[in-house]
């Protein structure tokens, strides 16, 4: 194990937390309030810990996908530690337990909340929580590789499978640095324009790039306490498409960007995820249509909450725990489902899916003929073998996380539905779930045992599972 | 597609049924029952349709897989069509669609029922009810291979794939047709030592005899309104014990008639089964300890609804609704799982999982050794990769099938743990699930959709989805 690499590179994440944290600190004086002092704090704080570890570049370059690894888990939760601190010192959130899985939640674009109300939490505190959630969505340790000069054998490539979701990084442009940086360019455009989409519909600025953080990263952090509801039709309307747009493969903008618009129209993945939300959106319309004054309000929010539970945003406009079985049910298997690969959302991811159906439909074939030689064809390639096998993999080790979890947080004695649903927010980065954690409600009532399953269970789902779950494998910490 | 082959298969199994309502032909005379002339008709109806097609041994001999699964999908349809004739004409469940879900509840050893009260029923019915358990436990066309000397190319080995639970029927004996014997020499032998114990127990032979039928089958129909919960504890007992012996791998019965214990108790699912079962009681026992008068009393429920659950059975002593939500949990889980392949039980199988979970230590292996060499193992052997495919790709499609039910069954309305239990219970032919379908409730409520969706959800769990399957496969049908 490469530890001195390791160490460089979660000291250059403290730095940068120390950065990021910068613009909450302009909010606090912005606003006049005292108690930025904490992000002041926190920012000497990370910087009195990274600056030592990033004083001389390591001389070993070997780092494979085990380093990787272990530096990707670890850094998701030094930052998270580090984040976590100007909410137990300002006192917004006293309990650092508590603070910890509001952070996890931000970092992991979860946006899962234990906050009753968040109405009277200072600006600072409020732009911090939702700017967390724009860091996590596309990484930090992609944000990272942009600064970094460094070029070990496999080092970029290796941190970046396992910190992006999905099956696997398709390599942009040869170079990993170049990737990353083209991957936040299209990141901050998509960012931009929703902001200027928003406050052309006049709402005020600072819920503008709170809202915008929450979208981008598919996170769902709101600052109002009935999260969405309160915004004109046009502002929800706007979240909508972004929602939605923030959910695409990033692959898709790429090629737009390369001039490759027929390319990019012929996505697989990006068409089946379309599809499913609008299959998804038409079907809960016809079910909650008299809930509404008329068929386009139902409409309207029938699609805003498919986008944000596909995507795993989180956000709401109104409280759908209310609704008919059918709409909840299909809302619980977008859950499932989430966003495409290489997109800021979360869950299983619809590449997943279609190639899990597609090996079903095969399976088929080839108990009809048994000598048919066939492969899985995804994206319009043949899916290798060992790409088949990992997805079947990460499925069986998702649902294993899912029952364990599911078990563990039942030590609380909540409902089933409650449960079930509070581990499928958590673990597919979504946010509210049904019953006891839906849209109106949060997840301050667990016991600190339960909140720290869902955190890992955050963490996983944002990593993938692997990356943390190497961490507890015997083998990552032995010499050899 | 060879037609002539199945329809004389499907003639044998129309004369088979025949033969099979017989006894509850006889116990309508013991008990003075007018009401059995319904059985003499529908074994009229049975020899008339069935004789006519076994007039004449098909020349044609080819006999694939997709012929195996045709064949035993179509078997068990219309097996279970006439199986429920009897009920509909006696007038103990009037409606076809809940006559056919009763029956198909029975064959497939479900024990989910849409009657609200089964203590009235004549007893020609009763027995007729618990019997199709026992004919369904090992299964219909296994018990033909036994007495028809056919030897087609592949056609038993073929037939008898597609209808036995589990990855793969290791070859117990060389020809097919001595092994369905052995097993069926096996099931009987077990059959009539539970019944002896029953009886040494004072309990009445009817009751006895329903009640073995009930556990061989692992099926779970009870012919008093609170399922077992008035017999004494030494009645329970024992049925807890044959439960669970009937939920063990056949191979392992096998091996100790074959005089070899060494090997027997190296059986590694067994093993496994038998370490969730006690973790699962002992876990569960310490959570219900306040609820009985000592703790043996707990101990001795807990490990009823475990074994009934595990092994798919479906009796009840007790409420297992009102337990707390981590006993409650855990028994989901255990209706997820199942048991062994090869016994009479259902669910995703204890050999299922534990491959499953083989694979996702291997792949964390994998990632931190990218060039490890390295197989799963079971049972001693190494896992071929066809079969490890089949095992990831049957957890696939039994997901896709359980939430394309979860949202079928929604349009009903009820809460999302009736509906998800009410699958998981019919899925996994378990019989109870939780809320409105718990052990003291039934599924008569559900609309006639639902019940069709649960019928065919019975249907897909025991015979494993696939079969099934293909019956809507356009090739299956197909020239070629």
């Amino acid at each position: 194990m490469n530890y001195s690499m390791i160490v460089y590179i979660i000291g250059w994440i403290l730095a940068v937390e120390a950065a990021l944290m910068v613009p909450s600190g302009i909010i606090a004086v912005i606003y006049g309030e005292t108690v930025g002092w904490v992000f002041a704090a926190t920012i000497a704080l990370c910087l009195a810990l990274g600056l030592p570890l990033i004083r001389r570049t390591p001389k070993n370059r070997v780092f494979y996908l085990k380093e990787g690894s272990v530096t990707v888990a670890a850094s998701w939760i030094i930052m998270s530690i580090m984040g976590a601190v100007p909410f137990v010192l300002s006192g917004a959130i006293p309990h650092p337990v508590d603070a910890l899985f509001e952070t996890v939640s931000g970092f992991t674009t979860t946006g899962s909340s234990i906050l009753a109300s968040v109405e009277e939490l200072p600006y600072c505190i409020l732009f911090w929580r939702s700017f967390t959630h724009w860091i996590g969505g596309m990484g930090v340790l992609v944000f990272l590789l942009c600064l970094l000069p460094l070029t070990g054998s496999g080092y970029s490539m290796n941190l970046m499978r396992a910190e992006s979701p999905g099956p696997a990084v398709s390599k942009l442009v040869p170079k990993v640095r170049e990737t990353a940086k083209m991957l936040y360019g299209l990141y901050i455009f998509l960012t931009l324009l929703q902001l200027g989409l928003l406050l052309l519909g006049r709402m005020p600025l600072f819920d503008a790039l709170c809202i915008t953080f929450g979208s981008a990263g598919t996170g769902g952090f709101a600052i109002k306490n009935d999260s969405m509801g309160s915004y004109t039709i046009y502002q929800q309307a706007v979240t909508t498409i972004f929602m939605i747009l923030f959910g695409v493969n990033f692959n898709v903008y790429f090629l737009f960007y390369m001039r490759k618009p027929k390319e990019a129209f012929r996505c697989e993945e990006a068409r089946w995820y379309l599809a499913i939300i609008a299959a998804s959106t038409l079907i809960i319309t016809f079910f909650i249509r008299d809930s509404f004054e008329n068929l386009a309000l139902a409409f309207h929010h029938a699609a805003f909450q498919v986008g944000t539970i596909i995507t795993t945003t989180g956000f709401a406009t109104v409280d759908f725990n209310l609704w008919p079985a059918v709409p909840r049910t299909i809302l619980v298997t977008l859950m499932l489902i989430g966003a495409c690969a290489g997109s800021t959302g979360g869950g299983i991811k619809v590449s997943r899916i279609v190639i899990l159906f597609k090996s079903v439909l095969l399976e088929m074939r080839r108990n009809l003929h048994p000598n048919v030689i066939q492969k899985v064809k995804f994206e319009g390639h043949v899916m290798e073998r060992t790409t088949l096998r990992s997805v079947m993999i990460f499925f069986a080790a998702y649902a294993f996380i899912f029952a364990v979890s599911t078990l563990l947080i039942a030590v609380d004695n909540y409902d089933l539905t409650t449960n079930f649903t509070a581990v499928a927010a958590t673990l597919n980065n979504i946010g509210p779930g049904l019953e006891l954690v839906g849209p109106t409600q949060n997840f301050g009532h667990f016991s600190t045992f339960s909140k720290l399953v869902l955190t890992f269970d955050m963490l996983a789902g944002r990593l993938e599972i692997f990356p943390l779950l190497l961490l507890f494998h015997r083998d990552t910490w032995r010499r050899f």
